[in-house]
């Protein structure tokens, strides 16, 4: 139940428009976003969902702006981490909706990053079995991918995001005064889905990323709203034609299938999941590159832009052997054949199972001139 | 995602369908059901999701079935009761799936009554955010209600059914054989909710459950397939209509907020859901026929054919405070104005906020001539 009114809000900073029929929801990117879309929404109770961190810095400023215009506000706050992710910890969210009384008209608010969202996104999917939420997202990761899309949900010991619904937002606020706290290296790790955008489906943003890296480091407004905006823009679209991923969604994994090897190989927490990505998409980059696909210096591009992100772009120390074992629990594996998001060309990613397994094997050995050590290079 | 084998399947008993566009499904009710619809499941992994008093009766033969069919069948029971129907219980069914390293592609099969169908519905709408679920409903109330519909969920400490999903099965499967085994009071209480679809929409049904009644008590299979068939045409029909209970689908609760009311005072477990529906649905009628809608012969009629199929139809001794108290907290209670399931004549059934408080006080206050007992019918 999409509350036409809120969807039809235009924001002083930009706004874009989900397109998903009667799900279809806006996104709003800029500082000192009006305050009005909270007034418009469904209902008067609203659960402001966070973590302790994040709630330190911003819970005070948004429960102020939903007091002030009139609604009832409660808050939960989930511990922070992504193995607090769970059923369990979940729970917390409904304990609260419960103990406050809230109905099926109350709107749920994810003030946070990928997990808060993923999180509150669940919840809200759950109670009462569906009433509304709004993401906030305070990471630039999340602003450019977690909080479009709908896919919401909690980890099981054995695997993540294993439980949980597709469940779309009714409207997600990017803030650029949240970014304002994010540490350097989650800022880098959210560069990286930003980068991939470009690498998937359009060059000239590659061209513009190249150029505008600085700006975007020095969290240059103008520029952080572009780049928000254009990669927003790419998830909508992907998602609009392909909401629950039976397709063309899939593309958006690229340099995830290599990622989620490192991560997992490495320990969670040694690499931010944007960093793994940026391996991994150069390691797509490499096979694109050893199947004819792109020449060294498209390889060489894709290196450089990484790196200018302040990016990590060498492989770990890890065998063929570890790398294929874990990459046959990819979720793109159909039939036993694993398949992988690779570049055509710079800004044309394909899905294909088509590629020579000899050429990812020496992808997959391949190490950087003179790179020896085994530390991750993220651990510095 | 709807294999459309499954929902072109003809049965050698009666097959009715539920037209929900792509989601679409099939009942099959009978004795003795062609297995061939399991060999149509979607995938190969199948989780065989029920409770140990049930596993004890029907579990070797669908597994065994299953088995037959190439499937690799996976069992997950849950503590038997209504207290066990929590997010804790549901992690169970996870567990399971993760351990056994259960993919998109497996089909979760409900085998069971309520409880487990409410389940497994919800574990398969979360799992991996959705895979497919058969429901296998082992009592009556179930096969004519519950398994229908597409509300799965769970109950949270404060309150019944406040976290869930609308999913739909791909399949139900009406065994009468699991009757067999069903005790005489379970029995009547799905008798209940038989004779609610006659009383809010079908007279003519009304009169044919008068005639056979003694056919149904006797569970004769020709007369259990027509009530059965009769009935879920008429929830299919409703639920095809409004699947997210925005309008019609209310209609559904004919008896149930004063039947709640009874549920919750007199403690869960005092009488069965189907027993507190008997007699909310008399106090309907007796509350209809104060408004001049009904004739005290019709209100005889509602009460004869309850008595007629073993249902309790005594107000337990509750005072109207308790009554309107509890009532207080249905639902359907809008802008602080509760909305009641009234009968405009006997299968004419509205929802409405316009009757006279006054009378609504009588009938929460009116006791049949010589009844004094506190004790819960039920409980003889």
């Amino acid at each position: 139940m999409l509350p036409s009114d809120i969807s039809s809000l235009s924001a002083a900073g930009q706004t874009l428009q989900v397109g998903l029929g009667e799900r279809s929801y806006p996104i709003l990117i800029g500082r000192d976003l009006p305050s009005d879309w909270i007034a418009r929404i469904h209902g008067r109770q609203v659960l402001l969902v966070s973590n302790p961190q994040i709630a330190g810095y911003h819970l005070a400023h948004y429960q102020q702006l939903l007091e002030q215009a009139g609604k009832t506000v409660a808050v939960c706050l989930f511990a922070d981490g992504e193995q607090y992710k769970t059923l369990e910890e979940l729970g917390k969210a409904f304990d609260v909706l419960m103990a406050n009384r809230f109905n099926r008209d109350c709107t749920l608010v994810a003030l946070g990053g990928g997990v808060v969202g993923d999180m509150t996104g669940f919840a809200a999917a759950s109670f009462q079995r569906g009433v509304d939420f709004v993401q906030v997202p305070t990471t630039l990761l999340a602003q450019v991918d977690s909080s479009v899309g709908g896919k919401t949900g909690v980890n099981h010991p054995l695997g993540k995001n294993m439980i949980g619904a597709f469940k779309q937002p009714v409207a997600v606020i990017c803030d650029l005064a949240t970014l304002d706290t994010l540490p350097p290296r989650e800022f880098a790790a959210g560069l990286a889905e930003i980068i991939k955008y470009a690498l998937i489906r359009d060059l000239p943003f590659l061209s513009w990323l190249e150029d505008n890296m600085p700006r975007l480091l020095a969290r240059d407004d103008q520029a952080l709203s572009e780049a928000i905006y254009r990669s927003c823009q790419h998830k909508a679209d992907i998602v609009a034609r392909d909401e629950f991923e039976s397709g063309e969604r899939a593309l958006l994994n690229l340099g995830h299938t290599f990622g989620h090897a490192i991560e997992t190989a490495q320990g969670y927490g040694n690499y931010l999941h944007g960093e793994a990505v940026a391996i991994g998409m150069l390691m797509a980059a490499d096979l694109s590159a050893r199947q004819g696909w792109l020449s060294a210096t498209d390889v060489s591009r894709v290196r450089q832009v990484l790196q200018q992100a302040g990016l990590p772009v060498e492989v770990p120390a890890m065998t063929v052997a570890t790398f294929r074992e874990l990459m046959a629990h990819d979720k793109k594996v159909k039939a036993g054949q694993l398949r992988l998001v690779l570049l055509q060309a710079l800004g044309q990613a394909i899905i294909t199972s088509d590629y020579d397994p000899v050429l990812l094997d020496q992808t997959l050995a391949y190490r950087m001139p003179g790179q020896t050590s085994a530390t991750p290079v993220s651990g510095n």
